[in-house]
């Protein structure tokens, strides 16, 4: 059983469990799409809402000027949103504050069939500057206290659409998870990120390093083959980076989503970015392979068993 | 966005986002399993760890004594155990306390075909029966603090093997959870489990009741579909019910499990006992179908998205 780097947090490194047989046959979600009627294809952007954002070689645009299809990414507001701009009817008893803020769908690539694993290195960088765009805008309305910028991967990491494209969720409260960090960090006289960084650089849970960002399997790795990118110099999100800090949160990336699906075989998986408009909040990215089911334990004490110890996964992750 | 009933969390309800399209088609784990090789059927007892419980109708006994095979129900320890009685040998830097305990495997039938949401009233007074037993036996030992009952039915709510069956994982320290929800009890005069219980009841959100239990959709449900059940009267777990709460207990329970079957075309599943040995502590039960994956929102702000209102859930499994 380990203890969060900081936090009143636990997992359990079961290693053992690993072996255990299963008479299950396991299936793969088969996908079902044809780019003629795929909504997150050049041509079909009709059958989205108007783009809030579309990315080109000719620069940051809107639906209106880009009748030329050559963009490399888009953002809109989903027609599914988990939170609207716009007041919602009041209701009843015990009701908390309507979820008001914004829901992006933000498509990564023109390509049906682009793989972020896949991704060149120019495609990497755009899509990191492209979430920082979109950070920066959602996070600047003073109504959002936090921005979730999220990828499911896979139909069993909760992808409904095949074709490679993120979310990003502004919100108006900071969710008690990273309130909860904040505290700690608060306590803590020097960010503890920043010390975790160092210490797991040195250990046996580095996978990958460049100047400015580490790629580790985190001591408290809650599903196998979790790994986190955190930047070596403190910065609290990605409006912090500098361009070369844009390009090596890339080229990490590229490595961890390589990596990971050589790997594991092209495995189903969710990223997400953590960042607070707080100066001592740290930036970082984790992944987490969908390998595992969140099972009765986990729902009933949060605390996550994990069959893969990080130092091997960290290992293997390195060697492939 | 719903605040819980008296905890800092959140879940969003989003009931649009169910209409969302989606170009993956939905296979079902098929099941490859014998009884002639399934470690939990009767005849197989050595295939597993001796039992530490085996009940029959002339009461519970061991593997010694039971050479007939009449059990219905037994229990040992897991052979891939999350936690083990033996100290482990001591690991390096920031390691916490090895996860010393008890994982136990609950074998609830000797049926290999056998299917909790069909079990007759008798099986079900046997379970709850069962899961009281265990839970009084592990909370007895002084190095256990908290213990988890649990169960994972089908292979993506997480079980490995499809002959019915719970686990039991007794911890050497209280989850952090319950012990947030411990403070926030401690802080409320009443108990506030009492007050949900009473005020649900007289809710959209009740789907049955008896004397002593209700069955509610939760407001702040984190899936679809998610199922409590409650004690009216305060009972702080399994060992504070009378003969006849447990019988209650055991009803509410197949009801929960039937009209979930029946609604939803035999989902995955997984339910989870939330018990502590302190007087202020209030037993629930929480029903998860696994129909929806953790996704990257969930995974960076530990807020849920649930694209079924519990009013609706409530109404739908009330008729079905």
């Amino acid at each position: 059983m380990r203890r969060h780097y900081f936090l009143e947090e636990y997992c359990i490194i079961a290693a053992e469990r690993r072996k255990r047989p299963s008479n299950f046959r396991r299936e793969r979600g088969t996908e079902t799409s044809d780019p003629r009627t795929c909504p997150f294809c050049p041509g079909n952007e009709e059958m989205t809402p108007p783009a809030v954002a579309v990315y080109t070689d000719e620069g940051v645009g809107s639906d209106g000027d880009e009748r030329v299809r050559n963009w490399w990414a888009r953002s809109f507001l989903n027609l599914y949103p988990a939170v609207t701009a716009e007041p919602l009817p009041p209701t009843k008893e015990w009701v908390a504050d309507r979820a008001r803020g914004f829901h992006e769908v933000i498509i990564e690539s023109p390509d049906h069939d682009g793989d972020p694993s896949k991704f060149s290195r120019q495609e990497l960088e755009r899509l990191v500057t492209v979430y920082r765009d979109r950070y920066a805008c959602r996070i600047a309305d003073p109504g959002v206290k936090f921005v979730s910028i999220f990828k499911n991967w896979g139909r069993v990491a909760g992808a409904s659409l095949s074709h490679t494209h993120s979310q990003l969720v502004a919100l108006p409260i900071v969710p008690p998870a990273l309130l909860r960090e904040m505290e700690a960090i608060r306590e803590s006289p020097r960010c503890p990120y920043c010390s975790l960084a160092e210490r797991e650089a040195a250990s046996d849970r580095l996978i990958f390093e460049n100047d400015q960002f580490v790629l580790i399997a985190p001591f408290v790795s809650e599903v196998p083959y979790e790994t986190w990118i955190l930047p070596k110099e403190h910065a609290s999100s990605l409006e912090g980076l500098d361009p070369r800090g844009l390009e090596e949160l890339a080229e990490a990336l590229g490595e961890a989503l390589r990596r990971q699906d050589r790997l594991l075989s092209g495995p189903a998986y969710n990223y997400s970015i953590r960042q607070l408009p707080h100066p001592r909040y740290h930036l970082n990215l984790r992944i987490h392979p969908a390998m595992s089911a969140l099972a009765g334990f986990e729902k009933n004490t949060g605390i996550f068993i994990n069959s893969v110890p990080p130092e091997v996964a960290a290992r293997e992750l390195r060697e492939v």
